[in-house]
C-alpha cells in the first residue's frame, strides 16, 4: 500500500517529466541565489520552479508549453487577472511619457479623489508595498499617541515590517526566526494576541500604552482565519475606549467587494492600507486616513519639525503607479468585476463543500470574497494556534503537487484560491473536480 | 539694496505667474496628504509642486506647458533618460504578457547572468527597492557574522532602512528625527562616523563587533563628497582585518561607469547593492554577493533552519522588473551611453568651474561620474559635518527657484546636476550659462 511520501515522490516525478524546459532552466540559473530572482520563488511544493512564458486573464503558460488554470495569481498582486488589456494599455502609454519625476503628475488628484471616494478615508499616499504602507502607518500612529507599542494577531503577514515578525509560541511571544539577522528584541515594542480572542485584546488594550492596532479584517496568512461574529464590532469598541488607532490592511481582503472587506461589512478603521492588486501588480501601495488621524498627523508634525524622510518610499515609478492605479480604479476593478469574482468564489466554494459532504471527507472551507481556502480539518480554526495544529504539510505538498500536475496553480504555503474577474466557470469546475479526485487518489 | 529674501520672494513670484496650472492642480489635491500623492514631491524650493505632462529623454513638460531641461531625472530613477523607448517596448511588452506570476520567468536567467558579467558579484537576488536590498543585506551581515553592529557614514543615505538613520551631532551619535515615530534606539546597533576619517573608521572596526560597512563609494546625499586618496583601499583592508563585511550601495554612483564606481575603480566589496536606474525607474533593486559570502550565507541559513519570510521584498511585479532590468543591460546603459555621460559631466563640470575661476566665486564643484555638485563653498568638504557647516539653506533655495524660472530642473535638496545619455550639449551650456547669470544676478 503506497503512503503520502509515496505520493508525493510520485507527483514529483510526474512533474519533473513534463518539464524539461523548466529543469533546465532551474540548472542554469546559478548567477541568482537559490536558482531565482527572488527567494519566495522557490516556496512552491515543485522539485524546481515553474518558468512562466506567459499569462492572460486567469491562464498561465509555462516555458514546457503547459497550461495552468491559475488561482494563485501571483500570490494577490494579479488578482484581477494577468495582462489585462486596460492596465497594459495604460502602462505603456505612460512608459512613453516617462515613469518616475519626483513630481505628481497632471492625473494624480483623480487618482487620490479616485481613492477617497472608493475607500471613505479623508486623506492618501502612495508607496511602492504594502510593507511601507505598513511601516508608514505604524510610524505615524506611534508619533501621533506618543506610544509605543502596537498590537497584532498571531500568524498574521503584513509584509517585510520587522514590528510584525512576532508571534505566539506557547502562548507566549517571540520574534519569528525567519527574521533572519534581526538584532532588536520585537516583542518590547509589539505584543500580540490571537485572533478572534476578546478576553485577550481587552487585557492587552487596558494598559492604555497600545498606539494602533493592525490587523486583516480576515486572516489570511496563517491560513485563513474568518472573525467570529461581533468581533470587529468589539475590536473597534475597544480601541475607541483606549485611545487606540485601529489600521485596517486590506491587500489580501481586497477581493471582498469594491472597498474591501471594510466596505461591504462597514467598517471604520483609523488608517488604511491596500498594496498589490491595487496598481494591478506594478509595485504600488497605498495608505489613508481619516480626517481627524490627518489632523493629529498635522500636530504631530508641527510638534517634531520639518522633515519625514524616514517615512515613505522609493519615488521610482511614481508616474507609473498613479497611471496604473487610475486604470485599476476605473477600468478594472469594477462592480462588475466584482459580481464576477464573488459568483465565481461562490460557486468555488458550494462545489468544494459538496465534495466534502458528498465524499464525507474531515476537510472545511474557509471564504472571504473572492478568496477560498480548503483546510484539512473538519472545523475551521478560529486562531493560528489551532491552524497550526492542523496543518499538516505533507498533505499540503501532496495536494499542491497534485493539482499542478492537473494543471491547476494555487497559492503555495497553504491552500488560498483566489477568483479573478477573468476566471472561467469551467475553470473552476476543473477545480473543483480535481480535489474531488485528489480525495479518490490519496493514499488511504 | 535687495536681500537674497527679497531675490528668493521675488522668484517664488515669478514661478507662481507663470504656473497657473500646476498652482491650481495643487490646490485640488485634497485627497492627497499635503497634496501630493508621496510626501517627497514637496520638497522642492518652489511654492508648489511643477505638475508633469510628459517627459522624454532629459526634458519635462509641465502641466502649464513650460519645457525643462532635465537634471534631475527623478532623482536618480530616470538617470538613463526618461521614457526612452527601448524601456517603453519591453515593459509594453511584458504587460501583455503579464507583469507578476510568484514565479521566475523563461528571461530571469539571462538577466542573472548580465548582472554578474557586468558587477563581478557571484550570486544576486532582486528587490523592489534600493532599501529593501540594503535591508537584507544589512540582515544576512549580521546572520553571517553573528555579530550585531553595522558601521555607517554620518550623512549617508540608504533609504527607508531604519538602521541607517543614525547621524552625528557634535561628535555624538543620535537617532534622526526624519524618523518619526521610531521607538528602538538604533544608536545601540549602528555605529556612525565620520566619512574620510581613517582614525575613527579604525576605531570602529576594532572590537571586532562590527558585521558590516555599509558605504557608498562617494557620498552623494549630504551634498557629494569623494573619498580622500587611499580611503577606499584602507577601508576595505581593515573591514578585512577585522573580519567586517564591506557593502557598497551603488544607487547614486551608478553613474559612473557601466559597472558602478567600484568598476572604475577596481573595488571589491563582499556586497553590492544597485537600486532605481538598473530598472530604468520601474521599482527595482538588486542586490549581489561574492561566492565566499554566498557560502556563509548557505551555512547561517543550514544554522537557522528553513524560511527567510523577513527578508526579501514584494514579489508585485517581478517579470515586469525582469523585461526592464534585462533592457536596460543590453539596451540602455551600454558603453556608448556612458561615454556621453561622462562627456556630458566632464563640460559641465570644466563650465562650471571656468565660471567659478573667470568670477572669482567662493565656490567649488564635487564631481563623480555622470553627476556633479555645485558647492557654495571654495573647498570641497570631506565629511557630512563640514558640508553641514557650509549648507546655506537660503542660497539653495534661491538657486533652485532661479534655475527653475529658467528652465532646469535639479535635484532638490542640494545642488546635485545628472547627466543622461540623452543629455544635449547645448542643455549643458545653458545650464553653466544660468549659473554664471545667477552669480551675476544674487544680491550682492
Amino acid at each position: 500500500m503506497s503512503t503520502l511520501h509515496d505520493f508525493i515522490a510520485e507527483h514529483r516525478e510526474i512533474f519533473a517529466s513534463a518539464h524539461p524546459q523548466s529543469r533546465r532552466l532551474a540548472e542554469a540559473g546559478s548567477a541568482w541565489r537559490g536558482g531565482v530572482p527572488m527567494h519566495w520563488m522557490r516556496d512552491w511544493a515543485t522539485p524546481f520552479p515553474i518558468y512562466v512564458a506567459s499569462a492572460h486573464d486567469a491562464t498561465l503558460i509555462d516555458a514546457d508549453g503547459v497550461a495552468y488554470d491559475d488561482f494563485c495569481l501571483g500570490d494577490t498582486p494579479s488578482m484581477f487577472g494577468h495582462a489585462r488589456p486596460e492596465l497594459a494599455a495604460a502602462v505603456a502609454r505612460q512608459a512613453g511619457e516617462g515613469v518616475s519625476f519626483m513630481l505628481p503628475t497632471a492625473r494624480s488628484n483623480a487618482v487620490g479623489e479616485l481613492l477617497r471616494r472608493r475607500f471613505g478615508m479623508a486623506q492618501w499616499q502612495v508607496a511602492t508595498t504594502a510593507s511601507d504602507a505598513n511601516r508608514a502607518v505604524i510610524r505615524w500612529a506611534r508619533a501621533i499617541t506618543g506610544r509605543d507599542q502596537i498590537l497584532i494577531f498571531d500568524g498574521c503577514y503584513h509584509g517585510m515590517v520587522d514590528d510584525c515578525f512576532v508571534a505566539l509560541k506557547d502562548g507566549k511571544p517571540v520574534n519569528k526566526a525567519g527574521l533572519i539577522g534581526q538584532v532588536v528584541d520585537q516583542t518590547r515594542t509589539t505584543r500580540v494576541i490571537p485572533f478572534n480572542d476578546m478576553a485577550a485584546l481587552e487585557d492587552a488594550l487596558k494598559t492604555g500604552d497600545v498606539a494602533a492596532v493592525l490587523a486583516e479584517p480576515v486572516m489570511t496568512n496563517c491560513g485563513m482565519i474568518a472573525p467570529s461574529p461581533g468581533y470587529h464590532a468589539r475590536l473597534r469598541e475597544l480601541t475607541q475606549h483606549h485611545g487606540t488607532l485601529l489600521i485596517m490592511d486590506e491587500t489580501h481582503t481586497l477581493s471582498s467587494g469594491p472597498a474591501g472587506y471594510c466596505g461591504v461589512h462597514g467598517l471604520s478603521p483609523d488608517m488604511f492600507v491596500v498594496g498589490k492588486a491595487i496598481a494591478g501588480g506594478i509595485p504600488a501601495a497605498v495608505w489613508g486616513v481619516t480626517a481627524e488621524v490627518a489632523a493629529r498627523m498635522d500636530a504631530a508634525q508641527a510638534r517634531i519639525g520639518p522633515g519625514q524622510s524616514g517615512i515613505g518610499t522609493t519615488l521610482s515609478g511614481n508616474a507609473l503607479v498613479m497611471a496604473a492605479i487610475e486604470t485599476m480604479l476605473t477600468e478594472v476593478m469594477t462592480d462588475a468585476a466584482y459580481a464576477h469574482m464573488l459568483d465565481g468564489a461562490a460557486r468555488l466554494v458550494d462545489g468544494l463543500r459538496a465534495v466534502i459532504a458528498d465524499k464525507a471527507l474531515p476537510w472545511s472551507v474557509a471564504h472571504v470574497g473572492a478568496r477560498a481556502e480548503l483546510i484539512f480539518a473538519p472545523e475551521a480554526p478560529q486562531n493560528a494556534a489551532d491552524m497550526r495544529a492542523v496543518l499538516d504539510h505533507d498533505m499540503l505538498e501532496a495536494f499542491h503537487l497534485y493539482l499542478i500536475n492537473q494543471g491547476v496553480l494555487i497559492a503555495p504555503f497553504h491552500n488560498m484560491m483566489l477568483i479573478s474577474p477573468r476566471t472561467g466557470f469551467d475553470a473552476i469546475d476543473r477545480l473543483v473536480a480535481a480535489v474531488a479526485q485528489f480525495s479518490e487518489d490519496l493514499p488511504k
